[in-house]
């Protein structure tokens, strides 16, 4: 019986994969990756065979039954199966689904961890998620409703977690911007809450826009097809403040492509 | 004049380091790092002058202001310095205090995100710390109080913010937690909610022990020297509930171990 290894791919650039994430997927047996994953990554995998398993947001996507089923049954196939998820695999990975899967099946799990998407997005426009004085917390959150399993355990109101919280940061939020600001507006966010949309954060075609809770939508509806997450904060108001960036304006050059200039 | 690399060195184990980390290292010429980061990633750096700059919790560490002013005199020195910090350098790292002195000091600064601890420790208990029906939000915080800098920017209560999200990650909260736990019971959190000590997360000396917030303090006291995290949340309940073990006992084995005898 071989092991299942639930990889983490990073936030999207090649490079930011682990060290430990690389080695185990040169000596992979079989690749199930999601489509957001960089080709590069897929490609370590010399010798195995890749199936890739769809999740990407707003497209058709494999059903997570299956991908379960499929790794169960990879297990019994093949010695090294590597799971990989696009950035960290606990975070807004549904790991869990899959680990209670292989564990009821009695297949051996690992978990490699990874650079998830909102930390890469944080390097992206170099200001800290924490601060020294002004932010001691940061919540990472999805506004999407998932199917809740059981009505004693609902999980707590996302857009007052985010007004609790001193940063935070949401995770494929970009297609419902105007009701997330409606929410958070509700939970007590002021209208000048200084926040950012980070797309495609890590890539060389990452693109950042710094405006605030009023103006998110109208900044949300001019960014492109990357995956998008929001950056919502005190950390951002002097950044914020400066930019003095009209509606709708992204800027240029990110932090990803400077760097690929340079390694 | 060079460049100032802030690196995020993992959550301790060395291999799980970036790519883009590791190749960073081998060209530096300078290295700046936290006492806590692994010898096995500081050696990667191979021609680099090394400058161990403290850090570590409860020792004496480096003042941050002669680190921000080490770091600018060594760019007007040397083309590539590297800062290098446990975990993510914008997650609890003072990032930003050194980001905006070498800025006004008009140094170049460039951000290599890492994984960071709570997602190490995530993959060691091998729970996910988001979960479809239970959890959509996790709260990374610091229970430590700082100098606030500015009284009409004081951050909010993290307590109210750990009550207020689905899943929690404490960091550097171990001889505190007697205090934690008050702090939490009072922001409504009860006596049985799950939680989870990780010490040492994703290294072979790494330890678990699973908890209720009223027995947290007897499990806190038992910890070793090394680094430790506490998780709480929902995700928790089922292994505490399972787990049954009794105050101040703690796994002995923990996945990076397992991981170890494997790569």
């Amino acid at each position: 019986m071989g092991t299942v290894y639930l990889v983490g791919a990073g936030p999207g650039a090649p490079d930011l994969l682990t060290l430990r994430a690389a080695r185990l997927l040169e000596r992979a047996d079989i690749v199930f990756h999601d489509a957001l994953v960089h080709p590069e990554v897929v490609a370590l995998a010399l010798r195995a065979r890749k199936v890739s398993v769809g999740k990407r947001c707003s497209r058709i996507s494999t059903e997570q039954r299956f991908i379960n089923r499929a790794l169960v049954e990879a297990a019994h196939r093949y010695g090294t199966v590597v799971r990989l998820k696009g950035g960290d695999p606990m975070i807004f990975g549904r790991a869990q689904e899959e680990i209670d899967a292989l564990r009821a099946a009695n297949v051996r799990v690992e978990i490699v961890p990874g650079v998830t998407a909102a930390l890469g997005a944080s390097a992206d426009i170099g200001i800290s998620l924490t601060r020294r004085g002004v932010s001691r917390s940061v919540l990472f959150a999805t506004p999407r409703t998932g199917k809740e399993r059981d009505p004693d355990r609902q999980p707590n109101d996302w857009a007052r977690a985010v007004a609790a919280a001193d940063s935070a940061v949401l995770y494929m939020s970009r297609g419902e911007a105007s009701q997330l600001v409606a929410a958070l507006r509700a939970a007590g966010l002021r209208e000048d809450h200084p926040a950012a949309i980070i797309e495609s954060a890590s890539l060389p075609q990452g693109r950042q826009a710094y405006c605030t809770l009023a103006t998110l939508p109208e900044h949300a509806a001019q960014a492109g097809q990357g995956p998008a997450l929001v950056i919502l904060g005190e950390i951002l108001r002097e950044t914020v403040s400066a930019s003095g960036m009209g509606p709708g304006s992204f800027e240029s050059e990110g932090a990803a492509a400077r760097l690929g200039a340079i390694l």
